[in-house]
């Protein structure tokens, strides 16, 4: 079956010279993978760093025509995805950076001693990438959460080769990508297969359940994340699953913050929930806002910028619904007021909504906890500090919470305590919808954002997904990796008996 | 129903003055342990560190009765188990210095700057304690691997409350140490239920469904281990399991090495299988030998010290059913030849096995693969490298990898490299049982070697499991975690701005 690029502006669709995947060549797509995983691994770091930086520069090469196709596949401004594709060709450069830093190794030497416990026999730890990774990139982000995403990089960087899932909202561009990523990988003289891609829903049942497969790296839906996570699980090998799923990202606005700039506040909200036309999973989608004039003067604004927006088109007519769906569920079984909501609009077209409840029912109303992805936010006004706990703790764990503050405030403490308790990042005063890449974003969270804590699908340790320690007992210098020899050859941060010394 | 002590020596069986523990106190105990781990993380560092070494010092206190009751319940000798506390305690003073240390936090601050993709705000990144831990600890370590063992000092360190599970083959000997740390607790005024224990099968399993629980540490069968962690999956929340379970820990002997040193390796190896009475799960299981006379000699004079070594007590009847289960089938199902079987034994008694199959029938034989817990080993004879790693790419990956080789060997590199590859550590010219608690040491390996091959239960890392990281952005520096303030107050490793810098 050819596979088929739709445009949501228009509903027009166009057959591609590409056939879905047949889980055969899924297998043989994976089993490249791992010899060529073998062979990437042996490769030199510096010969990694130059392949990462050869991916960013085919990337920028293609940068007219990559943003022209992704144009037409997602309804996306020009120059959000001229900003998406630079960012995502820093990530390569940015993950380039992380290799030669080589802190990621975790490089530890005890040398031989005795202990209170005897003897010790010499014992060096170095961390070894997995193998094969599979890729699900997501929809709303073309290029930085898709084929040459953040997985891609951070497990390229970590020494994995990779097998990707195009998303089926932009096939055309997918394969546009990966074509650079290739150009870069011949260029290079990369073992082939080190990057491939596969279509269809099936290719990418087949993909979590390849043997060849080591670990899954997925952004989207929770209902996806969740099937694919148990997948992973019920192979007689099973493998690790990161998956970033949904987040409703609640923001809260205290009484003295709304007292001091209620209508900046509201204004900045907006913006943040209508970024996108709303598709970010850090999109804030429950709004604390207090009783009372101050937070009355907030949603107003609030309400009011997100009216004038006018229509948006999504990403495709499958997110379109499943928005309008989410929508109705937190109206109907919800109970949610509607504050604006002009019409439903059709096929991928719809309008951005604000809704409103009061902090007691959706304490006591789960219909009310559930994502919405799109231009939606829905306003949980509380009475008072109790009120306003027993409602944050009501929703769902988050990549996100967000906090705006009075200079001095008696809230400010408890809720950036209960923020990092229950999300992945704190943001005070300012908007989570930003996403950088860094060495200290950690872009996770507690189930069901992401289906492992621990980890990080943006940053520099992102990286860490990809990679298992190794110790080596008395094993002799020459047969040492690189990062543990005697010297250090590579010039990278180690531990040695105990202590951390940073590279030079 | 009370818990029964069970001496394996003579098959006493005593009725403690324990209940087992029913589901709704599990619930309390999980319930009270979130509120102590609440309270624990808020504690300084340096509190944490004081009380971790309280805990050491208070089982040294207790050190002659906590080994007599021990021995009475495992009928492993006074000497071990005096060497197995010792070391137990150092575990928790080594788990103070991780935590003095500081690294374990990864804090990283990146201040605010213009960067290629527009201004960044200024943010910052710790780890912070993941919640409740759950441990269940072995049966043959009934110290280091049990209720005060890696499992709950690397918690304890990394600021998480811990409720253990207590093992039945030595449920006094876990009382007796919960009481070392609760007496601990108390004199440094922990919060109350920050060290609690449940007995029973179904508490177990109530242990791993309750929801205050954020976490499990498992050490023990793969039968076990891999039904607890799909219960650890199956909840509304899934929370990370982490389970050490089955390793044949394959050791490999080179031609040029047997051709050096035959007899000394064989005698080296028997050592090594009947540490314990095989009962590690670090044990040599399978031991790859060349044929040929070099080979011949070598087995001989394995079998030789092994079956010299006259009846063992195994720590319980139903490992010794085990043992005789697991060897019947490796010989009757497998094809396996017995070199040394002195007799089947009763109760918990048994006499060490050596057995042998060819390497061909062993790559075609799953049979042959699974490890069999006690004083047993599989002798595997090779003919030449490609058989050799024919059969052992058909071994399942292990904790450990082992090969005895020549100075001058052409096998030393290939084999150092294959290890690498299916195993957690790589041991030269050298035995798999010791496991040093250590900063270099990794104690996992992949899948069945351990649910997580990321993770160790061995060494300073072992914190890791039990920490998530969180992002803060823009946080006010009174509001932030003392890990990331402006100013290094706790003296610490952090990198800032990219680049690491060591604690002073």
């Amino acid at each position: 079956m050819k596979v088929t690029s739709t445009n949501p502006a228009t509903g027009e669709r166009r057959e591609l010279d590409v056939d879905e995947t047949t889980p055969e060549q899924v297998a043989e797509a994976s089993t490249r993978a791992r010899r060529a995983s073998h062979e990437y691994a042996r490769r030199p770091l510096d010969w990694r760093q130059a392949l990462l930086r050869a991916m960013a520069e085919e990337l920028e090469a293609d940068a007219p025509s990559l943003v022209a196709t992704a144009q037409v596949e997602t309804a996306l401004p020009e120059a959000r995805l001229r900003g998406e594709l630079a960012r995502t060709a820093f990530q390569f450069r940015f993950f380039a950076d992380v290799v030669r830093d080589g802190a990621f190794l975790g490089a530890s030497i005890d040398e031989a001693t005795d202990s209170p416990m005897g003897p010790l026999p010499d014992l060096r730890r170095v961390k070894v990438p997995l193998g094969p990774v599979a890729v699900f990139g997501s929809s709303n982000f073309p290029f930085a959460f898709s084929v040459p995403g953040g997985d891609t990089a951070s497990a390229l960087a970590a020494g994995c080769a990779v097998v990707i899932k195009a998303h089926p909202a932009h096939p055309e561009t997918s394969v546009a990508c990966a074509a650079a990523l290739e150009r870069a990988a011949v260029r290079r003289g990369a073992p082939e297969g080190l990057v491939s891609l596969v279509f269809g829903l099936d290719a990418g049942t087949a993909l979590v359940q390849a043997p060849a497969i080591a670990g899954v790296g997925f952004t989207g839906s929770v209902a996806a994340g969740r099937a694919l996570w148990a997948l992973a699980h019920a192979r007689e090998v099973p493998i690790p699953f990161y998956g970033e799923l949904g987040s409703a990202n609640p923001l809260v606005v205290t009484p003295a913050a709304a007292r001091e700039r209620a209508r900046a506040i509201g204004e900045g909200i907006a913006g943040s929930v209508a970024l996108g036309a709303g598709q970010f999973c850090t999109k804030p989608g429950l709004i604390f806002v207090p009783t009372g004039g101050d937070g009355d003067d907030l949603v107003e604004a609030l309400g009011a910028q997100l009216g004038e927006g006018g229509s948006v088109t999504l990403l495709s007519e499958g997110i379109a619904e499943n928005f309008r769906r989410g929508a109705r569920a937190l109206e109907r079984d919800g109970g949610a007021t509607v504050l604006v909501g002009e019409a439903w609009g059709g096929a991928a077209h719809t309008w951005a909504r604000l809704l409103e409840v009061d902090a007691q029912r959706f304490a006591g109303e789960r219909a009310l906890h559930a994502e919405c992805f799109g231009p939606l936010a829905v306003v949980v006004r509380y009475g008072g500090p109790d009120e306003l706990r027993t409602a944050l703790e009501a929703a769902e764990p988050a990549l996100t919470f967000s906090a705006h503050v009075a200079e001095v405030d008696p809230d400010a403490a408890w809720l950036v305590e209960l923020g990092a308790g229950r999300a992945g990042r704190v943001v005070v005063n300012g908007y989570p919808t930003g996403v950088g890449v860094s060495w200290s974003m950690h872009h996770g969270g507690p189930w069901p954002a992401t289906t492992a804590a621990w980890a990080t699908s943006v940053g520099a340790a992102a990286i860490e997904r990809w990679l298992r320690p190794v110790a080596y007992q008395a094993v002799p210098e020459g047969l040492l990796p690189p990062a543990l020899r005697d010297e250090n050859v590579l010039g990278i941060a180690r531990r040695v008996n105990g202590r951390l010394q940073p590279g030079p």
